[in-house]
């Protein structure tokens, strides 16, 4: 198991507020979005663009869970930990668990799938990004 | 049980989608709540806005779960069938199903809860707003 | 000069509101290109989408200009009349103005340029769009 | 004047483009406005949801004017440097320049009017707001 868990810091602002002054609900799950792709373009090198484009690589969506626990706001940056929580033959799984001033906001489960991009074709990942996730994969309760 | 499951008709845009030329997945939980904003709209003659301001309820999600089957674009308007599947004393229930051109795209489950808007504190729904959820509720398979 | 001028309407809802308890800045331009979008695929079939994949015509935008009028909230919907002001050899102008309750919300000028999609190399538009863009050329000024 | 213009960072992503792997256009304005927000986030240590929620300041927007130069892609932060351009007795301009690799991606001419925002009117800044802008006042041409 590797060492820290990643955090991906989101700077929350006004134009993703609603008229209740938090957080729209469509945003949050693009907000773990942001921190699944983070996650890669910091281990990898390359976010979700550069593997489609320069490896041929895609990783659509299957799944997603969330939880959301108390209401996010631009008073704090957010902090999301991302973690690949389980590799499968041709599937990998993320947990990112997001918070704003120590207080947990939201969590959520990911499921994704590889596949070969230009023919959107199920297939088991490159042997380099396999070993990636390998070295970096947790249970989902992370601590 | 009522009549027919109400329908929302999304039309899906270039903007929707990312560079796998499909609508990104971000978009997606937008549109199951554009469909889910739409059905209080329809059956309350009120969307989130005017139940908000006018009404002063609120209702916050606490969950959302999501099955992605196959992949959204603009040749097909998005079809989301929407229907109240649970009413507990201060939560309600909403599945989401989705599809294009006859074809499953998407599901969901959304669980949301009730609140007094500006203080923003769980509460039972008003009387009108039960009796209409109750006269839509059906359970999660809809046939 | 073609008849009526093309409308699109546009359901604005909770989600584009920012917590002023109107739509986002941000929104505005998206909903004038979503108006834009629905011209294209009023007239010719096809929206940008099966513009780029099916005919390999693309049109990047190279310049917007917008004055916002009155404020965009979900309690009308918002209409949005579009028409093509000027044709340049590789280039088209555009006109929106929007409208909630018969008071104009916001009005923008835009210029595309068309170009090889899959080259990304500004040409001349095929000459059934041309003439399609030609029959409906109306001044800025559309009454 | 004062000394270097304010600079704000942009990690674009593969959720910002579109099916022509560039950032969608309807994105950019919402980037030039993260712009704007930081830059007073930055200097006066609110963003505009704490200058409406705790100054009761509102800014909306009166105008915006953008010229599209490259092309934006996740390959290279976007810079975008900001800067007050004009203060009136009750508005203000901005002027955003984005660049990717060094490189012009786009510019902007934006125009703000402040208001009282529980009352939605029209009203000078208060006196810190306006010694803070005077004092990083350049022309639009900033160099």
């Amino acid at each position: 198991m590797a060492g820290a868990v990643f955090e991906h810091e989101i700077r929350v602002t006004w134009g993703d507020c609603d008229p209740a002054r938090i957080a729209y609900t469509g945003r949050l799950p693009m907000f773990a979005l942001d921190a699944i792709n983070a996650w890669w373009e910091h281990h990898l090198g390359d976010g979700w663009y550069q593997m489609e484009i320069d490896r041929n690589v895609g990783t659509p969506f299957v799944h997603m869970a969330l939880d959301f626990r108390s209401p996010v706001t631009p008073r704090h940056r957010l902090i999301c930990r991302v973690w690949p929580t389980r590799l499968g033959e041709t599937s990998i799984g993320f947990r990112v668990e997001a918070s704003q001033g120590g207080k947990p906001s939201f969590s959520g489960d990911f499921v994704c799938v590889f596949i070969v991009a230009d023919q959107f074709r199920k297939s088991p990942p490159p042997k380099d990004i396999r070993a990636l996730v390998e070295a970096h994969l947790r249970p989902v309760a992370a601590e």
